[in-house]
């Protein structure tokens, strides 16, 4: 911003110059842990938004789905993404966009930071988090119960 | 794509499964060089797409302008950026956002792929090319001139 452009240069460890490391929710019962948020792309100009959230390793999203799509590439290390009734190994530079009305969690299960770009439309609906009924429902898949548990993953 | 997901994972050389690599532009006489296109994120419920354009040594960018925004981040290699009256050099993972109706151009200075992910509104205006007037005026100002020439560049 320095000089009159809007540039705002990459800094080391995934932060920018002018760009706020945040909280990733307001609501600290919306079941994350270890993740930050930062707005990277955000202008009147612009229908949507690009963010950047990172987890710590061990770190978690929250589980939840909402009407609105995300489109989804991993900048940063390697982790587990479920999306749907899928439990998917993500890793720099891989795509994938997250339907509506789909539940979705992205957990650094590595040992290292996992980073990814989300775009998402700048007026979109509130997620949803899933009830006790619908957790028993999903954990019926066992790759699903590991990824919720933490526990090891196959590829 | 394989297992019922959309995810489409990286490949070497920053190319993605199941991401076509696209001529850049329909129209040769629009002034670019060695500069390949790639639609990353693209969806009937997303309000904007993000593509990733790169330029192989020497290559080039339309010089245009129009009304709608573009929000830039830098993937790969560095290079010079032609904003407004600015020229910047950028590398990866900074961001820039182009204000509407502002001559941008971007280029490989650096003897390697320059390559940036754009997003932008899937509703917008068509590009304008310069007039020999307007390019007059833009090489007024010295480091256009000498960026528009290809010539070395002060970082």
């Amino acid at each position: 911003m320095t000089d009159g452009t809007n540039l705002r240069p990459a800094r080391e460890d995934f932060r920018w110059e002018s760009v706020e490391v945040l909280t990733y929710k307001a609501e600290a019962d919306a079941g994350f842990m270890a993740i930050t948020r930062q707005v990277l792309l955000k202008d009147a100009g612009l229908a949507c938004e690009l963010r950047y959230f990172e987890m710590a390793a061990g770190g978690y999203s929250s589980l939840e789905r909402h009407l609105h799509v995300h489109g989804v590439m991993i900048l940063r290390g390697s982790g587990h993404v479920l999306i749907g009734d899928s439990v998917r190994k993500m890793g720099p530079r891989d795509l994938v966009t997250i339907p509506p009305n789909t539940w979705h969690q992205f957990r650094a299960t590595e040992g290292e930071p996992f980073g990814f770009l989300c775009m998402v439309n700048c007026e979109r609906d509130r997620p949803q988090l899933p009830t006790p009924a619908e957790i028993t429902e999903l954990r019926k898949t066992p790759a699903i119960a590991a990824f919720l548990d933490g526990r090891p993953l196959t590829p």
